[in-house]
């Protein structure tokens, strides 16, 4: 795809909100890239123009039928001004695993990726430097045929909204409560669960709120098929680390497959730490728990980088692991991993993508 | 909810269709009913509008986190000029309990099929009076808070858009030819299979268009935790008649419970044919073919009503039903259940519902 990417200026800036107060996913910058696409034209009319509402009729298959997916990723501000990204190849790519899982036209990565950098570079300002802070990046497709028959639409649509975000969970890792689930699954082998579609968050609220209700912070999703077998945390990938050596849920068909756990693993490997991507049953942590040799847990994610796990609740049971406490490992892969997002720290996988300097 | 609903009546109304182009929800009527929520004040300000394309911030939930829901149920126009609904209330409790599933507020349903009539009075030209045709109803429910965390939004809207349909399959009954798909799941006990939710239709498309490459009109579903039991037709529920008796899967929490497969249950009881709702595997099916005592099989639902099944492929391995022709209860009870709905049969369960005479 070798369009020029059209642009329409605005005409007043929005006020930029404190450092401080940004939240996640509140705040919105000034532009938007946007897409379209037909059937019959294929991707058109890629643009940056001012962010504001879209017009789409009541009847767009979106609103009935999902067909919705989306990625998350993040631009940062090293202290010498570099403005870079974080393996950004890995979403473009899993944006179109999840295309073909929900029919959806498939997008030109390095085309979306080229356009996602010039809207970072439209949109400098907006790239807060507080610590813990960036540019979070979410892009976007949904479908817009306005049509009730049941098939894949004909027409959709891409955008690429930017949202200035403090750190995830507030400025400093802390250990939560997470409940395991046993009545409600996330997602299950032959379905959508190994791609970010819109409807694996819906299907996850009411567990969700189940367990925020009973004082925990997430859950534990367990498999669907014998509700016996670890697959995420909340909406992270998970981590155990068992007498010494680190466990995750291997992808199986039904577990995102998180830019960070890639990552949590090539770290892993690059330090001489065992790490093993296994079939694990919730049994089995307990059990390492009962030997004295469950040492940490963590989530891995986009947001929050690693979410360390201070509790686990099944079966009216429930362990502390590492009394508590953010785990040395734990520690050390949220430092390494976002002192290599800001280049504070060397990045020997050369993972960081420059996108301009300021 | 006690609340007046207000009217903007629009400068000029739309160019009806042909009923001979109806199609299915291709056109839409010249008027929606809209309701706005607010967790600050519930659900308010209940309009009916001209249809017309909606305006939402590119970081509505919708689009992000997939909490949408719908139903769908159809007004008819008999002989006599009455205008009636089929089992409403039935709607408008899973509408509810879809609701329930996805974590959004529940509607006062009793107010919501009251502003449903009223829609329908407003657009009752829009009701086609040609063979097999009726004005579908569309009542849906989507997030619109610009908020980019993964929770229940706090902002949703609900609307009624009307379309104008034909029959679904076109003017006549006619048996297709159904895959049983094996690598693809619709849905898993646990998660949203039961609740009419957009997400269950867009992990559905990819095992569709791979029936449809290889031949056929639709797919039957197997359980997700065995691939084992029948559990749907394509967006339909199944019935099987073996033996002179009649068998559909038993609710059980991934199958969505349908009105027309609670009515043609109904209808089997009051006719005195046998009829269980059981755990059925698509082997047990295709023994009792191998036994000769496969008599028929057909799909249900509010946009086909009744839809034969001709042939169904498994495991490389095809039977045709009663040799591709329509079945004589599929047929009666298509004859049936459409008769009570346009008036021209009796209607000994009270299932209409009159809403005026024009």
């Amino acid at each position: 795809m070798k369009q020029e990417i059209a642009f329409i200026q605005r005409a007043d800036l929005k006020v930029k909100p404190d450092t401080a107060s940004l939240g996640f996913g509140k705040y919105f910058s000034d532009y938007m890239f946007v897409m379209d696409y037909h059937t019959d034209i294929g991707w058109n009319d890629p643009r940056i123009i001012p962010y504001a509402p879209l017009t789409l009729d009541p009847a767009s298959m979106v609103f009935h039928y999902g067909q919705a997916i989306f990625e998350g990723l993040k631009a940062y501000k090293t202290a010498d001004g570099t403005i870079q990204l974080f393996r950004p190849e890995k979403n473009m790519k899993r944006l179109n695993e999840s295309c073909d899982r929900l029919c959806i036209p498939l997008i030109d990565e390095d085309f979306l990726l080229h356009a996602i950098k010039q809207l970072i570079v439209t949109e400098k300002d907006w790239i807060p430097d507080g610590e813990g802070t960036s540019l979070y990046i979410r892009p976007f497709i949904f479908s817009t045929e306005p049509y009730l028959g049941v098939r894949a639409s004909k027409q959709y649509q891409l955008l690429v909204i930017l949202s200035p975000v403090g750190a995830y969970y507030g400025n400093q890792l802390s250990p939560v409560r997470i409940n395991v689930e046993e009545h409600y699954v996330r997602a299950v082998i032959g379905g959508v669960g190994h791609v970010k579609t819109a409807g694996n968050y819906a299907a996850s609220l009411k567990a969700q709120e189940k367990a925020e209700a009973n004082g925990f912070a997430q859950i534990l999703w367990l498999d669907a098929k014998e509700n016996k077998y670890v697959e995420e945390v909340g909406s992270m990938n998970i981590f155990f680390k068992i007498n010494g050596e680190v466990i995750t849920p291997r992808l199986n068909g039904s577990i995102l497959p998180g830019v960070t756990r890639d990552s949590v693993i090539e770290l892993l490997k690059y330090w001489n730490i065992p790490v093993r991507e296994v079939k694990i049953s919730i049994e089995e942590v307990f059990a390492a728990y009962e030997r004295g040799e469950l040492e940490e847990a963590f989530g891995s994610g986009t947001a929050a980088v690693i979410s360390p796990v201070g509790e686990l609740n099944w079966n009216d049971q429930t362990i502390t692991i590492n009394d508590q406490n953010i785990g040395q490992l734990s520690q050390r892969l949220y430092n390494e991993m976002t002192g290599i997002q800001l280049g504070k720290k060397e990045d020997p996988f050369n993972w960081t993508v420059k996108v301009a300097q300021v």
